[in-house]
């Protein structure tokens, strides 16, 4: 018999003899085990948890797939740098620090604005003429994403969020979904920011023609075909962010579908995330379960920004709070059950 | 047409303003909303909110009902006191005041623990042989309950959480759901600290027992007949809470089966309430169906102490934030939807 236990041999113990019954806490155990897992710890913390924010824009807009204006983009980012919106203010409440990077954004934004220029274009092609990005571009953006993931972790932060910005990017990411899933665009494609009836045929309709012209191979190639500047920004940042050993926190549909393409570079990225929540987007669940993946909430959100991951991360912190801080039952002299 | 908004119009207009596709934030959107009229105010806060635990020990565990013995409810007791408990570290997570009420433990307290000590009896009375409670037993703990609640709201809390620790105290519950809802024991009964197979079968045998001597009537007599001394203590304060307009926060099983009992005194007190969890109780999503409820939370916890509120409120407060902190289109400069 071997009496050397292992790490997660060791986790498991330390919260079996927390004062309460056996998995009382239920998913709160679960996480509790896989961020011990992941910081190679008994004594996980989230240090300095920040969200990043990728604002781009995307040429497919051109084909009518949104409800929403393009300009709507610059101006969120805009809020965002302000404070007003939905990821802003759950930062706030949460002790979420939060960095905005314009990874190609189709607008000039004041110099004085507090948003990172990382600009690698001033939006995507429209993929129904040409791929969304060249190679270059893909790399150059993947490049970026780690980078600022590379600043925060030097600055002390070991939990990232990813969140996202652009009018038109529910297209991207259902085709990325539908390549690397091989499951039907119909399937893959959802109301995005509210589409229902015709013009939720015709955003499908589109993206199907759009997988018809291209036949990309690597994960790469379908990447730049496919996606977005955030998109790939943020795949670049969550492998980045594994190579780091840092805690990830998926936001929705689009954060998790750059999950995906991520693991696609490298499967163990995956042990490194945390899936903050399902979203309301068809196709997200599906990505989950092909992940395998369990989401703390489930609130029938879909605003994307990293909105869920900001609105969860309490959640995420009570797994690191009990392991912590609850007494045993040793400690706190409370008899365990009865034999 | 009636050009005067009613309060209800008047917050859902302000939540479809915010700068977000309308309904994106999901459930957050249906809290904000209920918050916002259980306090009439377009600008709902949660001001000083505090779980209120209240113990107690149940005659019926010498049937042998449950797998701990009966001294962990003055242990776990001592437990809150110290800090160390699931909902003391969650409480200190998220800035919830905690206060641990002695509604009838089979301990006596030193005098310095910081308990409250409203004891009735020392646990209730064995219902295989008589009621758990007298009639009068039974309304001094409802009292109690509210001279609890009363004495927080005066101290300016306006949300109140209840939490409760009782070896035995799923069996009551169960018991109590099987009354008022007219339901087979057999599907009211689950595993409680963990009791699965012959001792499961075991429970369920005593509970059926326990239903078929007594006929209690009214439904404070079927709460003295079958409760606890925690769980009436609940009830009252729940009613109290709602008479104060106070937003309630429900826990699981336990605090779920006194919501159900509280429903049948006053049927509006679920306007108040806000279910955190579901629990992995078996029974406690039928009563969450029962009364049309949607919890925030589903982590398949099973604790009890009010730990599943306590983790909930984060959430909770989410949808205070995003409702008062929040940008509109118009204060955004963002542009709505096209139409």
């Amino acid at each position: 018999m071997n009496l050397i236990m292992t790490l997660k041999e060791q986790l498991q113990r330390k919260i079996d003899l927390k004062t309460k019954p056996t998995g009382a806490l239920g998913q709160l155990e679960d996480l509790a085990l896989k961020l011990g897992l992941i910081q190679s710890t008994l004594s996980p913390e989230l240090k300095k948890p920040t969200i990043l924010v990728f604002a781009a824009d995307h040429g497919i807009t051109d084909e009518g797939v949104s409800l929403y204006p393009k300009a709507v983009t610059w101006q969120m980012a805009m809020n965002f740098c302000s404070g007003g919106a939905a990821v802003s203010v759950f930062c706030r409440q949460n002790g979420i620090a939060i960095n905005v990077i314009d990874a190609g954004v189709d607008y000039d934004f004041p110099e004085e604005l507090a948003i990172i220029n990382a600009k690698i274009a001033k939006g995507t092609a429209n993929m129904m003429k040409e791929p969304a990005m060249t190679l270059d571009q893909c790399r150059r953006a993947m490049e970026t994403g780690a980078g600022y993931v590379a600043i925060e972790a030097e600055a002390g932060c070991n939990t990232i969020g990813f969140g996202e910005m652009g009018i038109g990017n529910t297209s991207p990411s259902s085709l990325l979904m539908h390549r690397f899933m091989n499951l039907p665009i119909e399937i893959c494609t959802g109301k995005g920011t509210g589409m229902t009836g015709e013009k939720l045929d015709h955003k499908t309709a589109v993206l199907k023609a759009v997988s018809e012209k291209y036949d990309p191979k690597t994960p790469e190639e379908t990447l730049a075909t496919f996606g977005g500047f955030e998109i790939a920004m943020m795949v670049g940042g969550m492998l980045e962010a594994k190579r780091r050993g840092m805690v990830i926190l998926i936001d929705g549909f689009i954060a998790t579908a750059a999950t995906l393409t991520a693991v696609r570079f490298d499967g163990s990225v995956k042990d490194n995330c945390i899936f903050c929540h399902t979203s309301e987007e068809r196709g997200h669940q599906l990505i989950l379960d092909y992940l395998e993946a369990k989401p703390v909430l489930n609130l029938g959100m879909r605003l994307g920004e990293g909105s869920g991951a900001a609105v969860a991360f309490p959640v995420i912190k009570a797994a690191v709070t009990f392991l912590n801080e609850m007494a045993s039952f040793e400690e706190a002299g409370v008899s365990d059950k009865e034999k």
